[in-house]
């Protein structure tokens, strides 16, 4: 696992020197048919891939995203209206058979296609009419890392295809860089300070984040499930408020992930709270020059904030890495094998 | 609580007689404008019902719905083309800032928008240009119960009115009975059993269905967590098997929401996965003579199923009323306050 964190700046310049021309005929169909709406299916890891590319399409394209309930059409065999609409489906091995099954309704029901794929021979790419490949190569470890920052490369991709003159097109180029200080910042400030004893020794973290970044908290909190066997809880900051903050009291890590502008104030807003309610709290960010730094009781909050110069849309991409880090050291401290959960496979057949 | 979980049968039987007329107004409206796609925006427990209503809207209409991510809106103030769309807030209190943000940006962005609340004077009703009510009186404990219950059956009926000869009809008209049932057989085996001993002494807990009664193992676990200040996990059958199914080992007590036909059939293997891992399990579920009756492992599985003759559709809302009773038990048996939880309050002002 910690090999495979480590190859992500790697995979990432060699995706993003390879995968432009799929992103950018995908992104051009994409442009060309106008879609009214967008569905997104994935599971577990790639769930997380799919709430990142929910806000992120939802911005780029201006149409509303919705998840996918892939239920609807395996369990309940439901006939929906597809015609008009683009769906996703995003899974590393391209095998879950209900993201399939999703994929190739729609695409006989009239939607536009697209499949994000680490095995462009897969199920799932032979269901979508367009295939965005991960460049990955294998993964070995059972907790998908490396292919789980690929994926959201990916989707970045094709967002900044799909919007000349992006702001991705910048930052995209910055990623391999920015992966590697966020692996040598994240790896440093892990084997100094105090979270992963934290976590490692607590019943239960909280895990919270705001818009983009969502993702990454919902991604983090299920790393340290899986991989650290730790009672975790992701949530975006809005959620908690509406009550499971009462959680992350005394005894409980909390870990904010803080991005940029506005998301950022209201992830350090709930930080706020959950300092003046007593509990033990750590953030994970970027360091943010137009944000004022923490003040009051959040200067005292132990903080890793990464330097960086992307766009909050891909702050995602690089947040990720502490969390995996993270998850792989508490696993360690845990005396667990971080590259072979107990009762878990690489691939998951849910239908 | 225990006295606002009690009213939950007047509060439906008052609900359906004053209901119906609101619900045709509304889905009469939905019919005629044809909606290709429906986003749904809710907080806390009321995005368990928007869970709910994902199922039952798109199997209903049979076009694509997702939920509303509002920061897209409030954090990032992206603008989307909401023309062509059903948009539906919903708030007990109707005051949550960033559900009426989204409700007023999709109607003045040409969608249609339907509020579902227990408050008719509130912002989402002024917001929204259809307003359902909820009929279930002000709610005094903090922790939503009889107003979610509400919600979903304003929810049953908007999908039973937009679709003539329905079986929900039916199913509604049962409903007040049923829930008595429910309460009583719920409280029944909630004492003789031990599932509130082992919930309250567990670190952690975890909660798992598929389809419609997604939103009956979400809520059940805030529930727990907000009231019981239990480490609870809610998950879909599916995203459990993805991963987190290594948090439900020995010493982990395994909730299993079990509803009739293919969805209950999901969650029985789940179920017979976690036995067989070794884990301490509990069905809560309706009595289907279509479904075989659990047999080897699962024969031993400690249940409460109840009895009824609901379609599907409908049991999410008697199956709450286990739950609720659940976190309420083991709230008491922890030494808390079910009415008061440490540091939630009844309103939540999320932006």
């Amino acid at each position: 696992m910690a090999l495979e964190i480590r190859e992500t700046p790697a995979v990432v310049d060699r995706l993003i020197a390879e995968g432009w021309a799929a992103a950018r005929l995908a992104a051009a169909a994409i442009v060309d048919s106008r879609p009214t709406w967008v569905s997104i299916a994935g599971r577990g890891t790639s769930d997380h891939a799919a709430v990142y590319a929910r806000y992120l399409l939802e911005i780029t394209l201006g149409v509303p995203v919705g998840l996918a309930a892939p239920s609807v059409t395996t369990v309940y065999r439901a006939g929906i209206d597809w015609s008009g609409g683009l769906v996703l489906g995003i899974s590393q091995s391209g095998q879950s058979p209900d993201v399939v099954a999703v994929v190739e309704r729609a695409r006989s029901g009239g939607a536009l296609t697209v499949a994000v794929t680490n095995d462009p021979g897969s199920p799932l790419a032979e269901a979508a009419e367009w295939v965005l490949e991960c460049h990955a190569a294998p993964e070995r470890s059972v907790a998908a890392t490396k292919t789980y920052v690929a994926e959201l490369v990916v989707l970045a991709q094709l967002a900044a295809a799909a919007r000349p003159g992006s702001e991705l097109f910048v930052g995209l180029r910055q990623l391999p860089a920015s992966l590697d200080t966020a692996i040598r910042h994240s790896a440093h400030w892990l084997s100094e300070g105090t979270l992963v004893e934290a976590v490692a020794g607590a019943q239960r973290t909280v895990v919270y984040a705001r818009g983009y970044n969502l993702a990454t908290a919902l991604e983090i909190a299920l790393k340290l499930q899986e991989t650290g066997g730790v009672s975790a809880h992701g949530y975006s900051a809005a959620d908690l408020e509406h009550g499971p903050i009462v959680l992350a009291s005394s005894g409980v890590p909390a870990l904010g992930i803080r991005s940029l502008g506005e998301a950022g104030r209201r992830v350090d807003s709930v930080t706020d709270r959950i300092v003046r309610q007593g509990g033990q709290t750590w953030m994970i960010g970027v360091d943010d020059p137009a944000l004022e730094m923490p003040a009051g009781d959040l200067a005292k909050v132990r903080s890793l904030l990464l330097p960086s110069t992307l766009p909050e849309a891909l702050t995602p991409v690089v947040l990720a890495i502490p969390g995996q880090l993270l998850a792989e050291a508490v696993a360690i401290r845990r005396g667990l094998d971080p590259d072979a959960p107990a009762g878990l496979s690489k691939i998951t057949m849910t239908r």
